[in-house]
This record gives C-alpha cells, sequence and structure tokens, in this order.
C-alpha cells in the first residue's frame, strides 16, 4: 500500500493550472509523511486535457470527471471547477468515499452550500476549502497575532477587494454569466474577504446591516466561438453582437461581528488602478493590521504600546528564523514568494491533515465555509430588501 | 474707506487658533485687494479671550459675541464656536449684514442648517463654510482632474475618515455631548469626507442605502471642573466618577452619486494606527484617484492610458511651476505645506471673493453645506431606520 | 529695559521670506521669555525692500545693511543673504557686540568660515547657524532615538540630498556663479546631510575617502537684467546668449565616522523625479532610522529586538501626548507640519537660548558649523587630488 | 536525436535548489523548443546528493562533479558551486564540448575570470551566467524602458544591495572565508547591482574614483562540525571558540559611466532593517527609475513630460496584457511573482536561446560577466590604493 496520496483533479483552466503547480511543487518544499501523486485530471475538452496531463505530469487524464471521482485508487478529489458543478461533483466524490478539496465559493447557490455540508457531515472524509489566501504568510501572521491578543478587543474590520478588468471593453466571459458564476464580483472576491475577516478575527459575521449590489455595465462583447480558455460566451456568440451580463461587478455592505465591532467589505471589478487589490485593515483596542495583497510579502502592524515611537510596521513576512508562517520551507529572508505559493501551502496543510497531522492554521472545511455562504447570500438579501439581515447562526 | 476687510472671530479654542493663523497669515503670501485686518475676537473667559488677542494680535477683544457681530466697523464674522450655536451667530450676523464664514458642520440639527442656509439666501451678503481641506492642494488638484476628464466617468467613491484618539481612555470631553456636539465622529469628521466627495466628484449623493451608527465606549470618566481648553465635561464633573458618552464613536454608511457611481463613508475614533486619515478613493473608467491627509502633500493619480508603464503616480502636489493649486503663493517644490496652509489658502479665497475675484476651487456657501448636511441626517436616519433613504433634492 | 528681543535681517529673497515667517509666528506657538520684535530688515534695493518690510511687518528697513547691524536697538542680527557675504557681515555684527544667526552654510570659503568661528570665540555674544533641518521633528525624534541607544554602534550613514531643478532648460542663476555661491549642490544640499549625519548620530566625521564633484550642463541661458527674484545673471546677461556654469551638479563622497561606521553622501540638482529628498538612512547594531523630508512628518524606526514583528514603523511624528519633538506646539495629532515650521521651531529654540534656556536638540553655533565646512571642503579636495583627505580635529 | 536538453547540475546547496526549481517548473509555463530534462546532479556528499535527487526528480546522481560534467548525454552544465570552483568546472564543461550556465559572480578571483572568457571565446559553445537579477520582470522592463528612450541621457545610477544576516551573532559561515567565498558582501551582492547598473543603463563603468573595504566583525563563533547546509567553518570548528572573517562586510565606491554619468554602489550585510534590498535609481534628463527588490513586482518610473501629474508611478510589473516583461507565461494582473520566478525566467530564456531563439533581454555570458569582475577587482584596487582606478576597456 503506497504511502502517497492519490489526487484526481476536476478542472485545467486558471485553477487548474494553480492546483497543478502545488501538487507538483509541495514536496519539493516540505516534508510529508503522505506525499501527492498526481493521478488523473478531468477536463471536458480531450485535446485541452491531455495536453494540460502531459505539461503537469498527471498520470492519466479523463473527459468523464465521474470516472476520475470513482477511480478506487483516488484519495482526494480536488475540484477547481466552475462554482455550478462544485456541488454535484463534490457530493460525488465524498459518496464514494473520497477526500475533497474544493475550490471557493462553495457553490451558485446556498440551497446547494447546504447540501454540500449535510454531506460532508455525513460523511467520515475530509472536506476542505480553497481559501487559499489564509496561507499566504502576512494573513497567517495576521491570524496569529490576534489569537495572540496583541491586538485586542475588535472595533473595526474594513475589508475590500479591488480589481479593474471588468471594464466595459471586456466581453462576455463566462464570470458575467450568473448561470454559470452565480454572481459576479460578489461570489468571486467577497467570498474571499468575508473568509479573512472571519478567520484572523476569529469572529462571525452576525448580521448585514446594508448592502448595495450593482452592475454598471450590462451589454457586453460576446464572443464569437463561444469558449477556449477562461472565456466563455452567454447566449449568442457571434463577434460584434452584444450580449446581457447578469452578474454584479460591485457588492458591498455593513456588517456587525459576533465580539462587538463593525465590518465592511467591497467587492469591485471596476476599481481602475487596482489589479487584485485584496486587503484589510483590522482595528482593536492595542493595535492594528493592514494587508494587501498587491504587496502580498508584507503585513503592516500597529501596536499602540510602542508610545512615542509607535508607527505601523511594514514586516516583511519572509523570515524563517524568525518563525514567520511557512518562510521556513521557502527562501532565505526577503526572497519573496508570489500567488501561487499560497496554493503550495495549502496543499501542504492538506496532505499533512490527510496523514494525520495539524494544518499550521485553521482551514476551512465545508461546514466552516458555509459560514462564508450565508454571509454571501444575506449581503444580497439585504440590498435587495432594503433592510438588515440577520445571519443564521451556525449549529 | 478702508480698503481692508475687518474681521470678528468667535471662538478661541483649536478653530480659533487655526482662523487666527490664517488671518496673520494670509496677506504675507498672497496678494490681496482687501487684506484682512483682525478686528476683534470674542470668547466667553475674559481672560483667556484677552490672552487669545493678544497673543495673534487682534485689536479687539469681548465676551459678548453680539457686541462684536454688531461692530458697524465689522465686515465678515468667522465662526469657529461649538456647533450647536453656529446656527444663531450665522442668521444674527448675517441679519447684522456682515459676510459669515462658518466652521464646518453647518449646525447640529438639520433644522438648524435650513434655517441658516434659509437666512443665507435672504440676505445679500456672502456665506462661506470652513470644509478647509478642499484647499489641501492635493484636493484641489484632485477636483481639477476629473474636472477634465482625466478619470471619466465615476464608478466608485470610497471615503473614509479615520481617527483614534476616542478608546476607552479618553474622558468626557463636550465632543461626547451630544447636547453640544449635536454628533460624534459622524458630524466632526463624515461631514468633511461627504464634502470632499462632493467637491472632487461634483456629484450629489442621492441616497443612503444603508449605514451603522455605533458608539463602542458608552460610559468615560468625567473631567474635574468641567472647562478648559478642548475638553469639557457633561453631567457630572468630579474627577474619579463616570458619564455617559452620548455620540456615537463611528457612522459607516453606502450611498449612489448622482451620475450613476457608489460610494462609500466611514467615520471614526477608534481606528487604532490611524490618527487623521481623512482618505479617499474615486475610481473612473479612465482612471484613479487617491488622498489620505496624513501624507497631505500627496494625491495618487492613475491614468489607465498609460499603457505598460501605468501605475498609481505619486504626485508630490507643492509644484508651483506646474501650477499646482495654491503652491505657487508658498515655497520652492516639495518644501511641505501643513495643515494650517490649508485655512490659509481658504482665507485667500474668501478674501479673493469679497473683493469680487473667484475663488481658485469651488467654495462652499450656506446652501452648498446643507447638502452635505442632508447626506449626514440621511445617514443616521437609514442606520436608526434600517432601510434606505432617499435624499431630498435642493433647489 | 524690554523683555522682548530686537531682530534685524539681512536679506529679503528666500530665506529673507523665511526668517521673516519664522519672526513673525514664534511667539503664536511657542510661550517666550523674551519674544522677538521685528525691528529692522535690510536689503540692496530700495523698493523691494520697504515692500518686503511692509509686507512682513517689520519696523524699520535700510538699504545699507551695516547701518542695521550696528543699530544699538537690535539684539540679534539674522542673516539671510548669499554665502559670499556671510562673512563680512557676521563678523561685523559680532563686532557690534550682536548675537547672529547666520543661514547655512557659514560661508563660500573655508577661510572665511575660520574666521568666523574664531571672531565668534573671541566674542561673549551667541552664535547660531540655520540648519533648520534639526528641528524638523523626525529629525529630531531621529538624533533622541540614536542618544538613547535604541540603535545602538552605528555601522552605516547613508545620505542623499536630491533635486531636479538644474536641468539644461534652467538658466544662468546666480546659484551657478562659484564668485557668489562658493559651489553648487555641494555647499547648497551637502552642506544640511553632512549637519544631519552629525547632529543625529552624534558623531564626527573623520575622513573623505573618495569623491566626485561633477558638472554636467556647462552652458546654461543667461538671463536679460540679470537680477529679481531668486535669480541673478552672471557674466553676460543678454537674452538669447550663453553663460558658463561654474559650479557643480553634483557632488558625492564616501567618509568614516568617529565611532567606526561608514557613511556616504551625495547632493545632487539633476535627480529628476525628486524635488527636495533631503534624506537619510542610518543603521546601527540594534535599529536603523531612515528619513526623507519629501515625507517630512515621517520618522522611519527599525526595532530588531521587535523579533517576529519587527518592521519598518513608519512613524507619525506629530503627536504632542507622545512626546514628539516641538510637537505640543502645534495642532493635534496627525495635522502635519510644513517646511517653514523647522524654521519656526529653531526661532523659538535661538530665543529661548537667549532667555537663558536650553534649546530642545543641540543647535549649532560657528563652532560646530565650521566642523561641517571642513568635511565640504575636503570633499572637493578628495574629488580634486583623486586621494583620501583626513579631516581636521577641531580644538 | 532527443529535442530536450539534458542538464548536469554542480551544487545542491542554496544555488542548487533554485536551479532545480527552476529547471522543474520552467516547461510548465513556457512553450520551449527544447525542453529541460533533468539528467544528472553532482554533489559532494553522497546521502545528500542522493536525497537532493530524489526530491527535485534528477535522474542521476554524483559525488564527481567531472563525471557529469564528461557525460555524453549532457548538453548543458549548470553551476551552482561555490564561487572558488567555478574556474575549473566551466572550462572542463567546456572542454568538454557542453554549454555552460555559472552561477555568478564568475569567480573569485579575476585571473581565473579572464582564463573563464578566454575559454569561452575559444570554444563554439553558448555561455550563461545567472545574474538572475534581470529577469525579475520590473528590472527587465527597467531596461526596455531606458532602450525605449524614455530616461534620456543618464545623469545618476545609485545601486545598493543591503543585507542585515551578517551582524556580530553570526557564526564563521564560509560566506566569511575569503578562501571559499573570494570577498564578502562584494562578490556575493555588489556583483549583482554592477550587472543590475550596466544592464539597465546599456552603458560600462569606465572608472572607480574611490571605494571604502570594511570589516565591521572581525571575530566570530566558529560551528561545531564545521559543515552542513549553508554553513561551513573556517578554521578551528570547535563551538565556543572563535575564529577570524577575512571577508568584507561591506564594500562602498563611486564611479563614472561610459555615456558621462555617475555611479554609485554600495553592498552591506549589516544594513540592520532591510533584508534583500537589493535597488537602484536612475535618473535621466527625461525621467527616472527605481526598483527594490524588497518590492519585486513593482517598478517605479517617473516621467517628467507628464506635466503637473508628474509623480513616481508604482508599476505593477505582472500585467500579462500589457506587455510587461515574462507576465504572459504566469498568472493574472496582480497575482505576484516570488524570487524564484526569475530564475525560472532565465531557464526559459536559456532554453530559447539553445533551441536557437532570443532572449527577451539580453543575458550575459562569459565576456559580459568578465565586465562585472573587472568593476569589483577595480573597486578593491581603489580602496586598497586610497586611489582612482581606471577600468580596462574589454575588447
Amino acid at each position: 500500500m503506497s504511502s502517497s496520496t492519490n489526487i484526481a483533479l476536476l478542472g485545467t483552466k486558471f485553477m487548474g493550472r494553480a492546483h497543478s503547480n502545488a501538487w507538483l511543487n509541495v514536496d519539493k518544499y516540505f516534508d510529508l509523511s503522505r506525499p501527492p501523486s498526481m493521478h488523473v485530471v478531468a477536463g471536458r475538452n480531450p485535446a485541452e486535457t491531455a495536453e494540460f496531463a502531459q505539461r503537469w505530469g498527471w498520470k492519466n487524464h479523463e473527459t468523464d470527471w465521474t470516472r476520475a471521482v470513482s477511480d478506487p485508487e483516488v484519495d482526494l478529489v480536488d475540484i477547481g471547477t466552475p462554482n455550478n458543478v462544485h456541488g454535484e461533483q463534490a457530493i460525488a466524490a465524498l459518496e464514494a468515499g473520497k477526500h475533497v478539496a474544493c475550490e471557493k465559493p462553495l457553490s451558485d447557490s446556498i440551497a446547494t452550500a447546504e447540501a454540500m455540508a449535510a454531506a460532508a457531515a455525513a460523511s467520515d472524509r475530509q472536506t476542505f476549502v480553497w481559501y487559499n489566501y489564509r496561507r499566504v504568510p502576512a494573513v497567517a501572521l495576521a491570524h496569529r497575532l490576534v489569537r495572540e491578543g496583541r491586538i485586542g478587543t475588535i472595533y473595526h474590520a474594513r475589508a475590500s477587494y479591488l480589481q479593474s478588468w471588468g471594464g466595459p471593453d471586456t466581453p462576455l466571459l463566462w464570470r458575467f454569466d450568473s448561470a454559470v458564476a452565480g454572481s459576479g464580483a460578489h461570489g468571486d472576491l467577497n467570498a474571499h474577504i468575508i473568509d479573512a475577516v472571519r478567520f484572523v478575527t476569529g469572529e462571525e459575521i452576525t448580521t448585514v446591516e446594508g448592502a448595495i449590489e450593482h452592475t454598471f455595465i450590462h451589454e457586453r462583447q460576446t464572443i464569437e466561438g463561444g469558449a477556449g480558455g477562461e472565456i466563455a460566451g452567454s447566449g449568442a456568440s457571434t463577434g460584434g453582437s452584444k450580449g446581457t451580463s447578469t452578474v454584479d461587478d460591485t457588492v458591498a455592505f455593513l456588517s456587525r461581528l459576533s465580539g462587538g465591532g463593525i465590518a465592511s467589505f467591497e467587492a469591485t471589478r471596476v476599481a481602475t488602478g487596482y489589479h487584485n487589490a485584496n486587503r484589510f485593515e483590522i482595528h482593536g483596542e492595542l493595535g492594528a493590521l493592514r494587508f494587501d495583497f498587491e504587496r502580498m510579502n508584507e503585513l503592516a502592524f500597529y501596536d499602540a504600546s510602542d508610545g512615542a515611537t509607535a508607527g505601523w510596521r511594514t514586516i516583511d513576512v519572509t523570515r524563517g528564523g524568525d518563525g514567520h508562517p511557512y518562510a521556513a520551507a521557502w527562501w532565505p529572508d526577503s526572497h519573496g514568494l508570489g500567488y501561487e505559493h499560497s496554493f503550495v501551502n495549502q496543499a501542504a496543510d492538506i496532505l499533512t491533515v490527510l496523514g494525520g497531522g495539524d494544518a499550521l492554521v485553521p482551514m476551512p472545511d465545508f461546514a466552516d465555509a458555509l459560514r462564508t455562504e450565508r454571509v454571501l447570500h444575506a449581503a444580497i438579501e439585504s440590498a435587495r430588501r432594503g433592510a438588515p439581515i440577520p445571519i443564521d447562526p451556525v449549529v
């Protein structure tokens, strides 16, 4: 019996690539009792999937994901497909007795997310959700500093995820099709920052007090052919014609935290000047934290007890010798990490957990990710009803 | 007949000092057809007022503000008193035929603010409101760049005014007494950023879609004696006893702009790490702008047309030779300005307007400031009712 | 006998203005036992000087500086003229029994600087040199932190003063005429950073190990008329003709410090992108400090003992409550100061010293400033000889 | 005949790991006509080398590097060993008819570097030197902008490479042994920034005008056992005893550029607060560039032609759509890259060149790297002789 973990990857686009990189590299940097084996990848397009498998070193490839999921040699099903198929795939994998690592958000509908969490609860398998930003070292350190009481009682959490690729010239990608994506910036970006605020503060979001959901650009150019790469048309696909975006370009909302603080969230795809500004500021009685993924190797920390020399400390979170999360696995100090390292770090933690160990910092399972889904759902309800929405406690 | 403008200042505290500095220095830096004459200052405490007048060079001083206001030699009444007396003083001044420059916010109640605007409308005198941040050169430049179409159609305005002096150890100053201050962070800080968003975008705020008003610290230490400097007790004033704060520590709200964009606002006194972070980010289709008063001599500008070299430009807004607002009046390039220069710049514009000229950038009168008051009012209504609040159009 | 300090100002250009502002405002912010009286200003042009006196409130004005210096009512002669007349004026003032505050650098020649220091030593009057940047609060705090041992033994001091107004399009101002200015960027800018390194480290510069003196732009357009404002032609002054710059555009040099560390200095007028980047970085065994005048209200401090949360702290040096130097005299926290405040702060310290008190941080007298002159001189010697130059110890 | 490139790697420490990562990942991101085959790795310690080969997927492993170099299946010898063996290995590989990619600096002595360049000239094989920072996208973009004339005639290049791991508590690693390392900070760090200035400006360094070479910490704790990881003792290796560092902790020098500009360089291991601040600032007549590896995904660019909106542009150099170097191979915009990506990018260029294509930006061969060696050599000569040293033109 092998000591490795056999993996089936579903999806060969952006996330398929990020996950493949993680499985390829994780055992080069981390010492693992159950290293990964890149067993099989499944994708819809035969030629693309074959090329993908060859490039990344997947031993087998499939166009029928159900065969990959039911393969008896597979230990872990890794879901990197669009949101609207997460539920079916994850539940099938759990029912086939596999561990499941699912891309975020959990699903495109609250009902499916609930069903996924129920399936996970009914299974003895492990579930994981790829909220990869938790494993950006700066975010993990922020979590740790809050745990250590360095900022005290939390007053404010202010999170925004600002991108700018969704202006009027951007064509009608699948991400603008609510039937596929579920939502626009909201599920794509707010999901991350809701998770980040929950993770870093260690608190739950108890209400949405007010919200705006808005689409700036309704008509977009459709795409000839309708598929390929990150691009998929919805409706008519003749170049030169127009189709309708059915998702939000931005959602902003105001919330309360379980510890008595206030939180604000904003996701947008039209924040000209920002490309991937996944950022938060958290203020407590004793200190504060600030993060921006555009400078992902830095965490800003303010310690009010510093007196005359108090100032935002720009911590270069790459110092293994200082115990920075995940840093010792990589390079010397200030030899910065990149985006995909967060996936490698999560892959290491997933394999560690499957090997009976502990993740370095808490990792969301389906039950945990469902709480984030409920906040996403409440925000939309609040925007549409023009009323505060309490969030159901999760048992 | 004198060519100078005789000024009566009401108030000798923080704003009295900032305004006195402005009147003292304005004609050293600006060439004015009607330079100021520091005619009379009025304050409640006789000894303090006399000392204040002597220090700043006011020719006369009074403890009865009505005498200053009715002094026939006075041309302009400059109001730097607490919010709850602005209305009475401003209306009396207008009725006495004086021009009026009033500190912000216009008043502590929407009714009084309406009355002030009505009195101004009924008068042939000029009114001005000290939204001094409009005359921070970086903010004035932001206004100008929007006017020039450099950022195009506006999608997002994101404004926050973050301070941190209001933690649990801060005693019960007058600023925590709603009877005097009207509100807490809201009137003090949100007023500034509402004005800033209106000024820079050139748009009006048409709704409050959702809001949170919150007081974190309800009980504060009272102050022995109850007065002096910036400090005034409310209720019992024996040291060691506790009194109740009756104002918000934070107000956050979400709005829509008249041009179709989205805006968010947040004011707080417990944002540990920030001391005076009066800041905004504005994103348009073609570019974006970012300002933070903690780096007041800088404006960040993103021009999407820069292509491969597009990046946030940190503009050092101190270059007279490049036409930066107000810069030529002061020092060579990058010999930065400070807080009080914004008041000097506004004093220059007030005197220029009174001399028949034009302000360098638009300056709010009572009618204009009333629009800001209505947004402040709507935000509180929205928070209290848990509902969106449309904002009355101002004729 | 008057309790005020009667001042005679020599010079009505850039520095005349900065000094006038300081004398006008200093007693508004500082409580002084011997406040200033703006007694007389002297300038060469009668009309300009009269207008200057009227604008700034000087009681009297003169075109013959020797009359101002010998006026029996004058206590302090404040020299804001070009470098080549400092020596004659300062020595005359000392001989007339006046205290002297002289603009930096001390002189345009080492011989004159020595003579000035000798005259000061022979006098019982006080001398002061306007190295105003010592009184930028961030620089004063840096000095204090070094004194407190917060950075330990000093390894490196890296100072540069980078401006960019001296490109090929800039005409032949008096600052390009060595007969008037003595040198170019060197005396103008290196003087400041040599003083800053000496002040902050508390060490002396013991050698120049190597240096470059360079003029990039030799021919410049001459100026019609040849005078006015900051501008003065040298040689032919017909518009359209060319004249020769006789000063350096840049001087860079490497030095050793008396405590065993290494220091580098660079001044330039052609550092495109920087306008007034007067900056230093100082690294010690326990920590480090960084300053840039373009963000004058900030000091960066690194405390190596912070362990996992060590990072450059951006200290907003405006917090009176935290004891930041000079901050309590001015505004609330983070209501930033500007360039001219450093002169006001120095004016306060000069008047405090003349009143028998102590300056908040050490202030250079002629003997102290002579040490800076010797470093300036050694740098040029090193560049011209291509050899290391030891610096004479000053007794 | 295989279409892949068979690689022999020499060295299994820090650089062995960085190079292995590059060969492992390069064909996942780049489309290559001659992808790499990780054929053999050679290291001195048998067990370590076997484990290293297994971890990274090297097909074979050796303890005798000469066998790897002479293996007929090998196309490219990749040298990642200490500086003092580069020469012997590179020359042997060239003589065996292999292409060679050698770590920087070229050697530990100028004589050996000359011999290496001569061997390369006499061979028809390709040589490459791992000045990996050229392939940090921001540095490659800086190079491109200079080439495009965006900053004009260059006045100043100011480069420093600041680290802080070499304080008094750091033991006597092999890096402090001149017999192994050749020099300290100088060869390790100045080599990189000399190469960077040459690469970005496109100019040569023609003189060293003055220099300081300094060792702050002479005695260091020796290491028990004397080997392992990045650590190797020199002399006595009993824990608790002291040994002597025989390398510089810092070297700073001043130079002239072939285009008429001025350049300064500084490398240090005791710049507390900086961990890997490999940085430069380059000022030209029309603009300026600034880079700091601690924010490796950013390039700052100042375009003087921007007029009133001129400011340092912080360019997020990760935008494939905007043509940023290497960006299209990786992730969406602002999904930042890390340290090791520079090696992957260089591996891609090496393989492209070997396949008959062009590197994206110029890549140093031995002849080019020799020029950098000559600058390193001249700096030490200048420091030791106390005199300017001209640098031999390279034919």
